[in-house]
């Protein structure tokens, strides 16, 4: 409801794309430099590096400074707020409550139009 | 890495806007017409049925359709699945193993530089 692109809009808008979430799946077993990365993706590097960069604009990867190949590091803060976010909602996928109100509302909704 | 739009991408991408986050926190309280989730947003109601689409579109929702004003309703099994793709990352933010970790490889890569 901001004009300015919220982080967990940033967030979920970077992770909304195969190719960069098997970066990140990548990055899970430890660092990788971006020819790594390009190894096994059908692209090529200057595409991987324009994914990196969404990545990186959103904070779920950093890039290593001191060295000059600069490898690629998993950051998973941004991720955790999605965790937390959509924990919100976890009643709704658990228990069978929500079937049987779903009945009774169909039942009264039925009720109701007649 | 499919050409088409896969089902985690679309939920991602139809979650990356803080408007049609708001929705669904709204239709977690229950189902709600279009006038009635339009009623506190600040846009048209043509504005609020795009969003409603786009939600739609990714299984976030489903819309009545025995009753003429066409309540619409949470969908939680997208949710999930956006939980199930996090969780697989839960060990980069709990536990404090990274950042031991990560001043190995520091340590390791200043004397390989060196």
């Amino acid at each position: 409801m901001t004009t300015a692109i919220d982080h967990l809009s940033r967030t979920l808008s970077a992770l909304a794309d195969p190719t960069r979430r098997a970066i990140l799946t990548r990055l899970s077993a430890g660092e990788a430099t971006v020819n790594e990365l390009a190894g096994p993706l059908p692209m090529s590097l200057p595409a991987v590096s324009r994914h990196l960069k969404v990545l990186e604009q959103a904070g779920l990867i950093t890039r290593g400074r001191t060295r000059q190949w600069r490898p690629c590091r998993l950051e998973a803060k941004p991720l955790e707020d999605v965790a937390d976010w959509v924990a919100a909602y976890r009643r709704f996928w658990e228990g069978g409550f929500d079937r049987l109100d779903e009945h009774l509302r169909e039942l009264q909704g039925g009720a109701e139009d007649a």
